[in-house]
C-alpha cells in the first residue's frame, strides 16, 4: 500500500501514520519530498481495506499495489489455464462452442437441438435445469429430470453438457449429469456458494455479475480457485449500463483484459450478451476476433415457442451460419473452431 | 400488453401477428391509424416476455403494460404495511433507529456498543455473524456464536435483533436468535434464498443490488410475498454508477418512488450508500428528509481497530449527533424517532 | 505520482524508469521493498497522464497524489465562496431559492410566475430564453426577447435572473440581462466556452455533466476560475444510471463531497433530478438536508401547457407548499432561507 | 403514442384524457378491455414529451411509438449512406482506416507519421489542431498551424485529413484544411455547433457521447442532417461505465445496432474505445468483425514523448500488425480494407 500524507500534515501526524501502520504489520518506507511526504507500507495483506488508513487524520489517499486476487492472476502462474474435456479443451488454441436452449422443455425438443447443433459443429450442449427468474410466477425448469434429458442426448450425439447450478444444494445432482456447472451473473458474489464450488471436482463457469468490475469477477473466482479446484473459466455476458436499446452491454474488452491479467479460460455470450437474436452473429465474430476461448450461444428448434429467452436464441439454420462465419475468424487469427 | 405495428407492414403480416397474440391466450383490440396500427393485447400475463413479441415480422414495438409485480404494488394494497416488533413498529410515524458494529467480534465488543445505541435511541441493534466478504481470505464473521452475543446483548439493552443471512441454510439459525433477516445487496436476486423466506414467520429487509431497477428489487419482494410471507422492508444502500469517489451512489430518490410504487416500508442505510464516516451524518439527514421509515447505521466502539467497514462506522458520539440531527429533521415532516 | 514497480522487474528495468521519470521532470524518491519496490516522483505536474508511466516495461501501476485541479480545492482555499447579490448571497448560511419556468414562453406567462415565487419567497426568477433541446424539431426558447421579459419580470418583483447560454457567442447578451450565466449539463466540458466565461463578470452556475465525475466537474470549474472569474457555483442536477424509472439519479452525495473537496456553493436542482413533479419536494428536502446552499426548482403557473418539461414544472401552491417544508428542514439543521 | 389509463380510472377520466390528447392534436383510438382502456394516439409529433401524458390523472402510461429521429432512420431511406472521397469511399464494401497522432506537434512528426500510416495501408491522416483538454494548464493544440501542416503532410503521402472542431467559429478554418470536420464526445449535444455543421459542406464524423444512447446519438445527427448536411459518420468510442480497469467500455454492439436503426455508416475507434495501447488491435480485430465500415486509430512515431494520448498510440509497426491482421478479418466477413 503507498499511503500519501496530506500536504499540510504535521511530523507529528505523520509519526502517528507510521505508528499505525506498523500496529496493522506493514513495514514501513518513508519518502519525504518538498511538499509532499509519501509512505511505501509493505507488507502481503490482500484483503487490507485501504479506506482503513484513508480516514486518519494526515492522510491524503491510500492506494493498494497488490491485485487482491493470487491463485488467478497471471503474475502467479504465467501459462494458460486448459482444461480438458473428452471431446476437446477450453483454453487451448481450438475455441470451443457450446450451444442448447435456455431452457430444457422436454425430451423431444432436447434432442432435436442437441442433433442439431451437433451437426453443426458445438461440442457443448447448454440448456437450463433450474432456471433463475426474476418472476416468482415464471417457468422454473424441469429440475433433474430436465437434468437427464439433457445427459441423454448429449451423449447420443458426442456432446458435453454444461448448466447452471442456483446454490450449494444443487452442486451434487448436477456433478451427477453435468461436465460443467455454470455460476449465472446474480449469483457471482453468492460466497458459500463459490466455497462450496471450490470443491467440486467439476470445472467451473463463472459469468460475470451484471455490474461486477474485472477484479470482483476475478475475486469470485479466487474464492473456487482457493477452495482447490482449478478448472475455472470466465464468462462475459454482457454488463448493465445506461443504454437499454440492447439487453445488456457486452463488454468485448473483457476479453484481452482478463487474459491480460489472469490465466484463466474466457467463455463469450452473446445471445445474453446483446439479447437480440438478429445482432446475436455479429457479436460472436466480434468476441472470436477478440481472442474469446469459448462461445456459449442459445440456439433453440422453435424460438416462437420457447418457454424462455426464444427471442434472443438463433433458429438451428442461423446456427449453421454463425458456425460458418466464425470458422473464418477463427482461422483468420490462427485459430481454429475445436 | 401493446404492439406497435411497423408502419409499413402488410395485412397478413398483422393478421399473422394477431394469430399468434391469440395463440398466447391474449385478448386483441386493434385500432387502425391513417400511417400506423396499434394493437392492444388484453390478458394478465404478469411474466410474459415481451420480446417474443417483438421479434415477429412486422411488429415495430411491444410494451408490457401492467407492473410484473401484484402483492408487492399499491395497485393491490393501499394501505401501507407496518410491521410491529417489541419496542416498535416499522412503517408508521415514527422512524426507527438500527444501529451496531458491520460485524459481531466480541462479547465485550458488541455489550459495549449495543449500550451506547440503546442510550442514544436505536431501537434494533444490526451486527454481521456471517459475513459476504469479496476476498475468500477475509473476515467471515463468528457464526452462530455471534448471533448468541449479539441476543444477549440486544435483550440486556432492550433491543431488536436484526443480522443478515447468506442462503437458505442460515435461515433457521437466524429464526432462534434475529428479529429481523437481512438480505445482502448480493443476494438479492438469489432466487432460492428469497423462496425460502417466503416461508418464514420473520420480517425480512431486502437490500436493493448494487444495480437493481426499482422494478427487479420489488420483484424480489414479490417472491418473499407470495411466498407467504408478507413482513418485507426495502433497504436502500447505494447503487453502482461511474463515480467511484463514493463507495457507491446513494440513490435518495428510491425513498420516494418506491414509496409510491408499493405498500411496503423503506429504509435507508447510509454506511453503505457511500462508504466514507464523515458523509454518513448528512445522508442520514437528507434520507429522513426525504421520507425514510427506518435508518440503518453502522456505529462501533473502536472504529480503527474494527475488523470490517470501520472506515464508514460512526464513533458512538457521532452516532448521537446523528440521532440528535435526525430528530429535529423529523419534527421538521411531521414525523417522530421511535 | 507513485509508480509502484512489478514484482519480477529486473534492476535494469527500474533504472530505466527513474530515468524517463528524470527526463518528465520529476524528483524520484526510491523504497526498496523485499518484494516490490515503489517510487515517489515528486513534481506538480497535476495534467501529467499516468497512464505515460503505466506503459512503461516494469511499471505496475502509477497513481496521481495531488487533485489535477488547484483554484477549485479546498487545499488552496479553506473559507468557503460567498457570492454576493443585490437581495442575497449564495454560499452564505441562508439558502438560496431559485424558481421559475423551463422557458420563457410570454409576456403573461413570465410576469404571473415572477409574481408567484417572489411572494413565496424566491431570491432568483430562473428560466431559459435559448433552450438545448435534444430534438431540432421543439421549441427552441424565445431567444434575446425571452431575457428582455425575464428581466422586466424580474426587476418588477425584486428577483435576480438566471438564465443559461449555450456557447460563448450567447455571453454577451447573458450579461446585459442576467445576473448568473448557467452551463447546461451537456455542455460542463465545452473547453471554449468555460475559457470565455473566465473572462466574465458575472457569476456562473455550473452543471454537472450527465456522467461527469466529481473530479471532471471541479475541472471543468478550474477552467472557468483559472481564466479569472472566481464566482462559481456548482449545480448537482442528476446524473446517468441505469435506473430509468427516474428521468436522471439526483446524487444527493455530490451535496457533502463538493463541500469537502471544494470551496465553491453547490446548488440542487430537483426538478431534473428526479423528473417528475410529485418527486420533486421530498428531493428538494433532502437536498437542503444535506447541506445545498441553493435550490433551484421548475415553477409554471399552467405546467399542463408548458411548452417544455411541463410534467416536472411544480404548480404554484407546491412551489408555496415546498417553501413551508424547507424553512423548517433549514431551521432544523440550524440555517435559515434567504 | 399509446396511453395505457389505470386499471380503476373512472369514465369521466378516461373522457378527459381524450380530450386532452385532442387538444395535443393527436387524433385518438380507444380500446376498451375487461380490466384496462387503451388509448392510441396518432398523429406524428416525434418531439411530443410523453411525460405531459403521464401526469394526467387516470393514466398509467405513455409510450412514444415513432423514434423521435426521421431523417437519420431506416425506415426513411433504406439505402445505406456511402460519402466519396478522392482516394475512398466510407460506407461501401471497403472499410476505410484512419490513422494519426492524437495531437499535430510538429512538421517532423506528422510528416513521419503520415508516411508511415499511408504506407501500411490508411486512407486518411487523423489528428488534432484543437483540443478539448480536461485541464486548462494541458497543452491545448497547434491551431492553424497545426492544420496546415496536416494537410501538407496528407498531400503529400495521398491521405484525406480529418480532424475535430470544438464549436461553430472553427467550423470555417477546419473547412479550408480537413476532408471530414469530427465532432468530439463532449459536444455530441453542443446543439449551436450541430446546427452550424448542418450548413457546411464537409462530411462530419459524429462521435457518442460517453453516455449517450443510440437514441440521443441519433438525435444529434438528426439536428446536422436537418440542416441540409447528409454526410454524416457515426463512431463509437466508448462509453462511461462503472468499470475503470479501462478508460472507457467500447460498445461494439453499437456497431450492429446502429447499422439496423439508421442509414449512416459506423466508424470505430478503438483508442479511445480501451485506452491502452496493446488492447487496441483486438478491439479493432472486434470492430471490423462485427461490420464497422471505419476504424480510426491513434498511431504515433514517438508514443512515449507524445503531447497527448501516448499511451493509447500505437507504434508504427503495431499499426502495420492491425492492418495485416484487420486485412484477414475483413476478408473472411467478405469485405476489403479501402
Amino acid at each position: 500500500m503507498v499511503v500519501v500524507v496530506e500536504q499540510n500534515a504535521t511530523e507529528k501526524e505523520i509519526e502517528g501514520i507510521i505508528k499505525i501502520l506498523h500496529d496493522f504489520g506493514f513495514d514501513v518506507h518513508r519518502s519525504t519530498g518538498v511538499n509532499q511526504t509519501v509512505l511505501g507500507a509493505i507488507g502481503v495483506k490482500p484483503d487490507f481495506d485501504t479506506r482503513q488508513v484513508e480516514v486518519l487524520p494526515g492522510v491524503a489517499h491510500a492506494y493498494r499495489i497488490t491485485e487482491p486476487y493470487k491463485l488467478a492472476s497471471r503474475t502467479f502462474k504465467q501459462e494458460r489455464t486448459v482444461i480438458p474435456f473428452k471431446n476437446c479443451q477450453v483454453g487451448g488454441d481450438a475455441i470451443v462452442i457450446m450451444a442448447g436452449p435456455c431452457s430444457v422443455e422436454s425430451e423431444s425438443q432436447i434432442f432435436t437441438i442437441a442433433e442439431q447443433v451437433a451437426k453443426a459443429g458445438a461440442k457443448f450442449l447448454r440448456g437450463g435445469a433450474f432456471k433463475p427468474r426474476s418472476s416468482p410466477y415464471a417457468f422454473q425448469g424441469m429440475g433433474e429430470e430436465g437434468l437427464k434429458l439433457m445427459r441423454r442426448a448429449a451423449d447420443e450425439y458426442g456432446l458435453m453438457v454444461i448448466s447452471e447450478a442456483m446454490d450449494g444444494t444443487q452442486i451434487e445432482v448436477m456433478e451427477r449429469y453435468a461436465d460443467i456447472i455454470q455460476v449465472g451473473a446474480r449469483n457471482m458474489q453468492n460466497y458459500n456458494f463459490l466455497r462450496e464450488l471450490g470443491k467440486s471436482t467439476k470445472p467451473v463457469m463463472l459469468k460475470r455479475g451484471l455490474s461486477a468490475t474485472f477484479e470482483e469477477w476475478l475475486m469470485s473466482a479466487e474464492y473456487i480457485l482457493s477452495g482447490g479446484n482449478k478448472q475455472v473459466m470466465m464468462c462475459e455476458r454482457g454488463i448493465r449500463t445506461f443504454e437499454t436499446a440492447t439487453r445488456n452491454t457486452m463488454d468485448i474488452s473483457a476479453i484481452p483484459v482478463v487474459h491480460a491479467k489472469s490465466h484463466l479460460p474466457v467463455v463469450a455470450d452473446p445471445s445474453h450478451g446483446i439479447g437480440i437474436r438478429d445482432k446475436v452473429i455479429p457479436m460472436a465474430r466480434a468476441a472470436v476476433a477478440a481472442g474469446a476461448d469459448a462461445v456459449i450461444v442459445e440456439v433453440h428448434n422453435d424460438p416462437d415457442h420457447a418457454k424462455s429467452d426464444g427471442p434472443q436464441s438463433l433458429y438451428p439454420n442461423q446456427f449453421e451460419e454463425m458456425m460458418k462465419q466464425i470458422r473464418v475468424i477463427a482461422e483468420a487469427i490462427g485459430r481454429t473452431i475445436a
